[in-house]
């Protein structure tokens, strides 16, 4: 058996977090990188993360979230946000930032910049809207995976009040909207999963072979 | 810097693999582990991933992905599909896999079957089929992070014709659908892409405190 397979039988999805223990700055830097690394649709990096520290908002957030104490009692608190909706100044903001790092020709980029805008800002506001929240999906499996190899115990939640997220953390201002929220920390020594076996179909079910 | 940096910074999205060079089965195998490995929502893994061998099929899937040659010259071509619509019997294979695998309480077990049919049979079809997609993207995430540890490369496409696709692979029968297809292997030593710079926001602005 490979780390990595040994990484990914190692990670559960924590019902109950050690709110005593912490993520080191240092390692939270890390998962930070992880995230600006992960690749995106068109390279545009459609989405934001908030992380959330302040205890009375984590509190408001658990309400909004069937109560789960993974939202105030883990080290980090993300909720993996989407853009709204994606405008020309995203995509020229996207263009100086390649003009920057690559040094590249402004003509070259004079025609991907069309090209990006032509594609994406011509899109209906909800499917636009739906392919920035599949980017933040890419996000969450990376962090998913980063974790675990870091020994850092994870929460992919779905169930929370997304509208309610977003009034509280005034998303729609911002042009953002919450898709997943994200806890990491560590485990309690009373989460009963952690011993859980894990529950999966086998790669026949999931493979099929096109000869 | 980490090993696990270090390998996200060597990934690139490959536009030109080398068609002489295959992944070997037992790597192809951890691969299908890991997607295995990947946690979904409930648990309930809605996808499917297809594996396209025969190149015949290839070269008709090339055509309708603007003629991109990762189609026809990685080494595996993975179509990822997602499941359109989750019905009883998806539920009751997976409680049934619970059932074998923890050896669970089969009461216990009834209340979690009423719970998933309750919640999300009932969801609106579009509303289904997005949640599953979205599945698909956090399998991508973990597919892509675990090549790369692995130095195998990849390309993740959008740009294809779903419904082309769909029809080629005889899909929507097995009520499935085309979400996004990742080309995987090795990168040809003419691919200029692999010597650019990455082009990517800074943590600051990717992500925010809310103290």
């Amino acid at each position: 058996m490979t780390q990595l397979i040994e990484d990914l039988r190692w990670r559960y999805s924590t019902k109950k977090f050690d709110p005593t223990k912490t993520i080191s700055d240092a390692d939270f830097k890390v998962l930070m990188e992880v995230i600006a690394l992960v690749p995106s649709s068109n390279g545009l990096q459609p989405y934001k993360f908030m992380v959330v520290e302040n205890p009375e908002i984590r509190k408001k957030l658990r309400e909004k979230s069937w109560n789960q104490s993974q939202v105030t009692d883990a080290s980090h608190l993300v909720v993996m946000c989407a853009y709204i909706q994606l405008n020309e100044w995203h995509i020229d903001e996207f263009i100086t930032l390649n003009q920057v790092v690559r040094a590249a020709e402004p003509e070259k980029l004079v025609g991907f910049s069309m090209h990006l805008k032509n594609s994406i800002i011509s899109k209906p506001l909800e499917e636009m809207t739906a392919n920035n929240e599949n980017q933040v999906y890419i996000a969450l499996g990376h962090l998913l995976h980063a974790a675990a190899q870091m020994r850092i115990d994870s929460s992919p939640m779905e169930g929370f009040q997304k509208e309610a997220y977003d009034e509280i953390l005034g998303l729609k201002e911002k042009n953002l909207k919450s898709v997943v929220v994200c806890a990491l920390g560590y485990r309690s020594d009373e989460d009963a999963y952690q011993h859980q076996k894990k529950v999966r179909k086998n790669t026949d079910d999931l493979f099929e072979w096109v000869v």
